[in-house]
């Protein structure tokens, strides 16, 4: 893992006959190596000399630069949830941090195990309020992180590190903070020679024989029951088993509630498959049984609940955050444990499909896509006419990121989703997480072209990402749905119904002026504008063909005619 | 202050005859313009709507709608510190606040008393773990604010937000926050009619006669004084003051260390004035006497206790902050007080001048700028050919915002400062302030036209604040010197001295690849690039013909010939 430079000696810092930085941050690499990490997001300060300076000459790791913390935030959170292991983010003192906070909270939510590596001032520094020290470094962390340390010394740095990514990584996943003072990092000592050490090996917890047993009698005495798959399905890897189950039980399979949607799970050119959870949904409407597996049940958006229950039916939730169980609604049945466990637990305990039961499959509802959104508004029907020849543009076989506050319901209910992960989206209300995300499932699976598809409110958040999109030729294609509006906030006052309605005086929302395309040139990347939807599918295909990122900005305010 | 509409009945939230919103949003803006607040800087969410509305028709108060948080939080910073009144920022959430808290920091060394008022999920939400609900929406706003509340129930709001602007404007002045939950804004109950209340008097407080006495007797026995002008002295309109005590006392004045330099408190054509202090300054090398005036003690970088306090002098320290006092370096006197009221008692105590002592003018050093920066670097003195032409295309009334790393230093040892406060700028470290400051700057002296001097760096974290300049036709020139680095990382990996310069690898640094000027015409601005300093004084001239901003772009990473 180490080599030996042919290098002359170096300054009085630098240990001579390795590569770069000091003894301890060569080991913090070569620690996250050991942990399957091959980029750290980074944008560095001038406390991270040290640490930059070790990432030279070796080729088992990558320093990706931002130009924007949340870049890095967000394309960490991405990779994470498609490689399964922890990505890192490095970050630059409590200014930098900051600028993480928002999509950190994306993170936390999708269970996905970002290690943030934090640069702090020396630490004597902190004690005479030196620059870009707080006294409390770890800001609004402790609602956002499993667990956060600063080392005692440069000694408890590697099992801090390695605690770290142990807990980021144990079941539910979740992200964790480190700092790391600059005097620790530039410590010349010789480092203790035990780490990395060797990793652990999976963790995967099961519920009991007796709660199994008990789902699996419910199941077996149901007629009419509804699988309703979420984000976890696919974090675990258990998306072909949700589809045995399904099968096994003839159930009618629904994505999770939109507004708790992160990750698609389920096929949804899967017969059985019938859209997104409504409890007016007449599958739901009509169940004895409902499992949610993988789910979040729900996250609530207006004081209403979130989508309701369905009275007559039992309800399990299967889930690996005992913590999720019964946050919102109590239920009957819950089962903890690792998803593809759990799963396959229920199959065992189900057994075959008793040979005088003929397949059922279920009919097909009007659509696919949610329908019955329940914040359904004029601004989501306008853009029937742009997701159409969007969806026919596709090869269906790229990846999709979804940050669109208003158009998203369209677009999740609208694309392909044949494969778990094909589509990410986050339910944190963390605007700008699209961009950054885009570029973190590009470098991961550099084999698809990614699609991500923006609100023009999201784009403004999120534009330094194109800088870093443009540096790594990240293969993603984003296509911006600019309605010149920050459109949420006009169905909040349309909501509201006060003076803002009846002088149609929609105060707070009109973003209109800039050309998002020209502004993607200036970063480099071919760019244009789409005025009409029949210019849609023509400019998805130009973009798709450079090497690169490139972007469509479709006009979704014009007038139609 | 109310305005009566006529307008038909409104739906069921909103009271009737009144104008937008409810009637304590109403109160609110009511609160908020016996404050005298004239503007509020806004990105709203949905939770804002009975707010948003409440602004609808109303002609005392303005909604500045930006794009992205971080622009509100530096552009009413930069207006709190213009106007002397608080200034108040609208966010939407946590997602919305953790997007301020980097600047949050710049505003608070800064002493500006900002309100950041920050739009909450119902309450009944957060304990549901809801969309955009934390356990603990406050994030790190302990270190950053002085005081954080959520008022419990809308009867006490209005009390609440009073005692917020008060304590945000009580000397020690600095930032404040106050939670509104949704159902909190959207009550539909009477509101207490004794609000908004008499504003409270100025409470200026003054050091001890004792104190003042000694200091007076100090410097009557002093013959080589240094007074070293800090920020405060322009917060609190002492400038003048300040001047004709330097006359009083002989002294060489020069401006505090430009690691804690906020804003310009003195004249820099005055004859007393010779630059930055520097331990190693001539003028202080020789004192018998400094006295630190609104200064920070200074603001720490590296571990070196900043600059030196000079061994052969008597060294005295007037600031309102007693916090400030003595934190990294003792002192032999201190005065606490608000700044105009300490330095007119010490003109009182000093008396005349005597008749016999005949007046001195300390002779000019070299030049005026901070010439022994302890950071000097290649990327500051290759800045001279660029920075000359650029001062000379200046009329000398202007207002400036710097923000830029590396070119900092050399700006602000080179502009003209010949009114306190007109140069701004922030010792937070919080990149990208400089751009919604300048908007801050723009709308609170709408008579000059605000040149900010912007690192490409800083420019990208800015970004969408030229949104919200173009939409609002700031007069504002955004300069940007674009060397195409993260030069103060390559300082630091210089300062490392290891692999990455024994290779000349310079990793994490290189930002080159945007067209800077090609994104400010896509936002909509008059902008162009300039590739060699001789077309810097054309480029100013046309960058400052247009009603509204522009943008010039300094490629001064570009080979001299």
């Amino acid at each position: 893992m180490r080599t030996t430079a042919d290098t002359e000696p170096g300054s009085a810092n630098v240990a001579v006959g390795e590569l770069g930085g000091t003894p301890v941050t060569r080991q913090v690499l070569d620690i996250l190596v050991a942990w399957g990490v091959t980029r750290v997001y980074c944008c560095p300060g001038s406390t991270e000399a040290a640490m930059l300076d070790a990432f030279v000459g070796r080729d088992d790791i990558e320093l990706v630069l931002v130009s924007h913390e949340s870049t890095a935030m967000a394309a960490a959170d991405a990779e994470a949830r498609l490689s399964g292991r922890p990505a890192v983010v490095y970050v630059h003192t409590n200014v930098g941090l900051a600028n993480v906070l928002s999509h950190l909270s994306a993170a936390r939510i999708a269970y996905a195990p970002v290690l943030v590596l934090n640069g702090l001032k020396p630490s004597v520094l902190a004690g005479r309020d030196g620059f870009t020290t707080l006294p409390h470094p770890d800001l609004g962390l402790r609602d956002l992180v499993k667990w956060d340390r600063v080392p005692a010394s440069a000694d408890s740095l590697p099992a801090d590190l390695e605690r770290a990514l142990g807990i980021a990584t144990a079941e539910p996943a979740g992200p964790v903070w480190l700092g790391l003072p600059q005097e620790l990092l530039e410590t010349t000592d010789p480092v203790d020679p035990r780490y990395p050490r060797p990793l652990p090996g999976p963790r995967r917890s099961r519920p009991s024989r007796a709660e199994l047993r008990g789902v699996a009698d419910l199941l077996t005495g149901a007629t009419r029951t509804v699988l309703v798959s979420g984000g976890e399905v696919a974090r675990h890897g258990a998306s072909d088993l949700v589809v045995a189950l399904a099968e096994r039980l003839d159930a009618t399979v629904l994505h999770e509630d939109r507004r708790g949607f992160e990750r698609s799970s389920y096929p949804t050119r899967h017969p059985s498959f019938q859209g997104s959870y409504d409890a007016r949904h007449p599958a739901v409407a009509n169940a004895d049984a409902v499992v949610f597996v993988g789910c979040q049940v729900f996250r609530e958006f207006d004081v209403n609940g979130g989508p309701a229950l369905p009275a007559a039916a039992r309800v399990v939730h299967v889930h690996v955050d005992p913590s999720r169980i019964g946050r919102l609604h109590e239920v009957d049945h819950a089962l903890v444990g690792h998803t593809e466990e759990v799963v396959r637990d229920l199959l065992d305990a189900l057994g075959p499909r008793p040979a005088t039961t003929p397949a059922r499959t279920p009919a097909p509802t009007s659509g696919s896509g949610p329908s019955l959104s329940p914040h359904g508004s004029p601004a989501h029907r306008d853009l029937t006419g742009w997701v159409r020849p969007l969806v026919e543009s596709l090869t269906g076989d790229e990846n999709y990121v979804i940050d669109a506050t208003t158009a998203g319901p369209a677009l999740l209910g609208a694309l392909p989703q044949t494969r778990p992960d094909q589509v990410l989206t986050t339910s944190s209300g963390s605007l700008g997480w699209g961009l950054g995300a885009a570029i973190g499932v590009a470098l991961a699976q550099p084999e698809r072209r990614v699609l991500a598809f923006l609100g023009d409110g999201v784009f403004q958040f999120g534009l330094p990402a194109l800088w870093t999109a443009q540096r790594y030729r990240a293969q993603v294609t984003f296509v911006v749905l600019n309605n010149e509006a920050f459109a949420a906030v006009g169905l909040a006052l349309g909501r509201f119904g006060g003076e803002a309605v009846r002088r149609g005086d929609w105060l707070g929302t009109d973003l209109s002026g800039p050309h998002l395309a020209q502004i993607a040139g200036g970063f480099g990347l071919h760019s244009e504008r789409v005025l009409t939807p029949d210019g849609v599918g023509a400019a998805i295909g130009r973009a798709s063909q450079p090497r690169g990122p490139s972007l469509v900005e479709l006009m979704t305010s014009a007038k139609e005619e």
